[in-house]
């Protein structure tokens, strides 16, 4: 359970306050203010503002006066076009600030995504909490033996006890020491900017991310691909569920053209034209690497 | 009069309506929200959407789970803490969406501050308005004598109004060529991504210009300072008016350190230090040129 | 011609200059250094500088000690694996700077691309000289009919006649009345920032252009497109003739994976799946709408 | 010692090879080229590309064809003005591409600068070294009693043994496990995504890092500052020397107006311009606060 007592107390307080506004406002949204959606064992992600929905797509991408919606089936097929012709500008009109739970290593990863506003958790000035993710049996996976950075098999039985053991020993040694090191019972203590980094990158931290609707696709575009890590996926995935609440046009359109869709190279568009055509084609005639012919495979058998 | 009867009523149908939100609220900015504030002859400011308050910023600082603010006089001392020790990520978590109206040679200027999210109505797509940027008597100056990208005194009698007349009759030549190309009576009629060329830069266009409020404080400094070009000037002067009643705290506290504030030199900063142990400091001894030395002066003599 | 014997002077000198250097040099790109590669009627594409070459995409991706490279064929499997997996980082460590003379409507469409970096010729400071783009008549296309931001046919005869007299004379008389009122002969003299405000927008400025290959490969892929407008299409493709001889292998794969690859939403992807089983697909049942099934019949038909 | 001999041979080899080149060359960068520097007990810094010099930065404020100099003299007075008047753009125009290798706790400060281009080591990928940052004795300092967030005295005698046999022993026990979780000598082996989270913030990880001057002098205007953790300032103050090779006017120019410079918010000038009427101003009739007071005998005390 991620929360403490008082932090669910202010969030309940928060979510009964509801104030006038002339905005335009998403209910789909405003259900999920501030509520701690639970991801891995002890991580959350929290919408703490937005800004936008789809009409304002439309009404940036018309450049309106007013709401700039002429129905909402108008704002669905602009909404459309303008995904597949990549005019990213007016998606970028809407705005997500989001508090985020997670492990260091899911952060580090996060962190790559350049175009967002972060404040995190500053460990230089305040003490973490003793809280570390340990994977879950069936996230417990062998190194995948076709490709350098993905999993294959679940481990079993003792190994995954074994491993268990030393993840759960090794953080609780480390915060013992950290606490050990700060602790100015009877020394100096040491400097919280120096103890840290005693700390494994499986103990949790949190930020506020506040990032626009076109960078945010971009994100869960990479980050909810069954390629992503497993545990930076698991919140992509949260913040699509959040993300089809708030923009449902925007977000249809984004799992057509992006999440369901794909990428043909040349040659392999030239390689379904001739299929069509009747002609066999093969690896060997396609023009592809025996890598990029099985992937393109892949695409084909669906 | 920059709207016209059906915009003004859009905008009219617009502030009428209000939902209850859960998110934060700027009292201040809901009073400001969809007006027009002029600008120019024909321009003008819009606020759209805004996200957080001074609150916010706060609170992203802090990661805090609910409102995050003790008081009020806590969180004013916390921005200016902020803002004077250039942590600029917690201003950050506010974001602004304006719509504008302006000449497009002030739009090239605007654009040069590239952290920002941009729709401009499209010349390609549309046909531009028959509405131009002609000086007031009061802005017609003459190239400054001191500095090479300045204005200086400002024109009179004759030279005034020839300037004005030509500014006029090449508009409206302009814009009467634009339309005859573009016309499809007895002609095919050229295409608008090419006839658009003919049109001089102070024709008006407008945009949805989205930024965060770190971004607005570096446009403000720099576009509000008395050494930008008037045209743009004023655009700034209207959104600092509405960003003090959007983020009062902080507002001020950018006054303070930014828009009032100097950026001293070690050398300028030496030449104060011997000055106030009372040491006579000449341009000559203060390792300054003689260009420095002017602008210190006046800073000095405020 | 847009150079002066001046200027000519100037870039044959410094083609004349060689220094010894122990960074990477690609020998493609040495060949182009400041030459003025003509565009338009008056404008041009100078390489000024570059970093890095195919081998340093790869040095970055593998985070490499040495040059990084095992062979040129490992090199390029590499390239290509980095450009279908959208691994962009690699990319970005190669960077180009061009100095480019454009008409100032090329320059508005160029400058939405913001992930760059910009020094253009400042008609604050300085006085723009009289240098119009006037199309070439195989450029001189009526409205598009079936596109609301195209071109359609080309005209002819006296319309072409008519629209560039107008687009003559009134760039021409544009630019007597700048002179006229930045003249200080018998009078104050308008200050440059408010007389550049006459010009229209085919006169010619220039700047320096910096950019990373990542998001050069961006603005490659909308502004080379058959869609993008022809004047700024003209300059893409003389850049892409650039970056084919700086980084060849990079250059290759962007052709194969962007330039000439398609994006397929599922639904396509899954109308091409059922047309392999030997379905017969019409728009019908295909799930799209009339314009995308359009798009979707000109992807296959190639 | 951070090289192995082979690392510490393909850098001899590559720093042996000179080719010539057409671009602008720095020789005090040329002589730095792809040595490591030390920083830290493994860490480094090493150059790995640069873009530009002194005159190039001259040359963009110019927008000039050929190399846009005119004397060494007029350069650096040009760049002295662009930095006091914060013309940011000609300083993007010099890039540089840095390989660093350096603690996570440092790299998770260090990417907090947006501005950059990164490719880092995979963890996923590939198996880290086992290489810990251990303070030297002389770092190892107390919480700071008046700073939340900095250090205060050393530590010493038993306390500061005690900390350095707990930061030893829980490196090396967390990369034993690392080892054995693995290993797939008798089991299936744990993936290397996964394995890495048992390590700790003190382990070294490497990168490339690409920027443009401007962006480097405001990392290194926060970073190599008193206040900026040591860990981080090291790298900061490594850097500042290899600038200051790289182009010398710029990085003068950098230390006069931004790291000895000062900003001074409006009340702080005002109580300047009274002492220097010979007025007592005390922080009581300062407008200051108690704290910003201190701040400000801090800047006038020098």
């Amino acid at each position: 359970m991620p929360l403490s007592p008082d932090q669910a107390a202010e969030i309940t307080a928060q979510r009964a306050q509801t104030t006038p506004t002339r905005r335009v406002t998403s209910p789909g949204m405003e259900e999920r203010l501030y509520t701690a959606h639970p991801v891995l064992d002890h991580g959350f992600v929290r919408v703490i503002d937005y800004m936008g929905d789809d009409a304002a797509i439309c009404q940036a991408a018309r450049v309106s006066y007013g709401k700039g919606t002429k129905s909402v089936s108008n704002d669905e097929g602009l909404i459309r076009y303008l995904m597949r012709h990549w005019h990213s500008t007016p998606f970028e009109m809407c705005e997500i600030k989001l508090h985020v739970k997670l492990p260091v290593f899911v952060a580090r990863q996060w962190i790559r995504h350049r175009t967002a506003n972060v404040n995190e958790y500053s460990a230089r000035y305040s003490i973490l909490d003793r809280e570390f993710y340990i994977p879950a049996p069936d996230a417990l996976a062998a190194q995948s033996t076709v490709n350098n950075q993905g999993r294959g098999e679940l481990l079993e039985g003792e190994e995954a006890a074994r491993v268990l053991e030393m993840l759960k020993s090794d953080a609780m040694r480390a915060y013992d020491h950290y606490e050990a090191m700060l602790s100015t019972e009877g020394q100096k203590g040491l400097a919280r900017e120096l103890a840290r980094m005693n700390l494994p990158a499986n103990i949790y931290t949190q930020w506020y991310w506040k990032v626009d609707l076109h960078n945010l696709f971009h994100f869960l575009r990479l980050r909810a691909d069954v390629h992503a890590q497993y545990e930076i996926r698991v919140y992509a995935e949260t913040i699509c569920e959040i993300v089809a609440d708030w923009v449902p046009a925007a977000f249809k359109a984004f799992e057509d053209y992006r999440m369901g869709g794909v990428n043909l190279s040349a040659t392999a568009l030239d390689c379904i034209r001739r299929m069509l055509k009747g002609e066999e084609v093969t690896q060997e005639n396609s023009g592809m690497s025996k890598g990029e012919w099985r992937e393109f495979e892949g695409v084909l058998g669906g």
